[in-house]
């Protein structure tokens, strides 16, 4: 408190920092110097996805390390997995070469933030282009702007998107389809949509293209699954008439 | 405009709502009137879960009605896709009636926010416990709570969990694994974490049990890669010894 009526700004606010003050509201906290050794594999965000990417890289003994700009998440994700995660905003450049950036392999963006993420990717493209960047999309919008970024589109994931997989093959066998069957016609929709979003990235400025896109793909979506199913019925019942 | 003065509370506001002002500053508008043929499957919420799922659905022919309580988001979704939906609160006993609850099969609780999802699942199963519920969850406190609801815990899908999987087979590819090796060492790590969901799902509302049921998993999961590790080095090399 004394160093508060000082009034020096700079000062007094890294030395509040430094004195980690009660849970209830803390001031910003420093970010965490990072000492790392030489990790093969830099996440970035420590949330509900970089934990489970985090989580099979350590059981599989592969060195990482994680960046994660909440102190909360930080704080949380220590108590249970150890000290490979740091607080430090992983759009900052010089975060990065202390994380290791230089001579990891392979950068997994799985921050939350659309805009940050984007940000972050364009920096890495910049400043590491070695590394291997895999990358979690909010939404179409969001896949098409880091499919720009990284070298291989098949990279960027929909963050909700194989849930929403699983969600419909689910639905399918509550509808009493058969597993194979149903994995069958959710295998066909994934190719099928993930192809379609390849084809709309190189038009995704172009909203009368993309519309058309999206209606052409429909179409042909609708044939695929029809052909599936009429294969399906033949296979399954040689009496069976295509309809 | 008139009607407001008139200081009439209920009605100048159905009758605002029906007016349909321009887009700035929408007043509230009133739920669709919905009228469901016969659906097999009820999805509550249209946003980027229940889009995926729905589109899959009537690729494949399969009735079902969405409900969705975003007005921006049923617009949106009926430029492209039609009119299975409505604008309605699927928190709501009268409009799951209407939108054809009663003689549905499967209903898909796909909206956003845990806290009315929760909410919903609850209602689904007392007012038609018949239907099946397939919910999206999203993080795993959140799905203890709907796992109370549903009639097997499978059903309930953490929402970015199999995204998160496969970017870890990404990553694990990015550093130079086989293909048939990173979806084994994937396909083991989700058995494992589904196993541990289930079974913190019974004491999760213990703490301390909590965090022994995690830290014996991560033991036991270790062991597992390890071992798996060690088969496949004696399979692909004759000559080498088990560490």
């Amino acid at each position: 408190m004394l160093v508060v009526t000082l009034g020096m700004a700079a000062v007094p606010l890294l030395v509040l920092a430094a004195a980690r003050l009660p849970e209830s509201r803390k001031p910003e906290r420093e970010f965490d110097r990072i000492e790392a050794g030489s990790p093969r594999v830099i996440i970035a965000g420590f949330g509900r996805v970089g934990q489970i990417v985090g989580r099979l890289l350590r059981a599989r003994g592969i060195p990482f390390v994680a960046l994660e700009n909440s102190i909360e998440q930080v704080d949380l994700s220590r108590r249970f997995a150890g000290t490979d995660i740091f607080f430090g905003d992983p759009s900052r450049a010089e975060i990065l070469r202390a994380a290791g950036a230089g001579k990891a392999d392979v950068f997994v963006l799985a921050t939350d933030d659309p805009a940050a993420n984007v940000r972050t990717a364009r920096l890495v493209r910049r400043m590491f282009p070695h590394l291997k960047i895999i990358a979690r999309a909010r939404n179409r919008q969001h896949a098409f702007r880091l499919m720009d970024l990284t070298s291989d589109p098949d990279d960027v994931v929909r963050e909700t998107f194989y849930s929403s997989l699983k969600m419909a093959r689910l639905t399918l066998a509550a509808l009493g389809m058969g597993e194979e069957q149903a994995n069958a016609v959710v295998e066909l929709f994934r190719e099928h949509d993930e192809k379609l979003l390849r084809d709309q990235h190189l038009v995704y400025d172009d909203d009368v293209a993309l519309r058309q896109t999206t209606r052409e793909a429909y179409t042909e979506l609708q044939g695929l699954l029809e052909a599936d199913s009429a294969a399906r019925a033949e296979e399954t019942s040689s009496a069976s008439l295509p309809k």
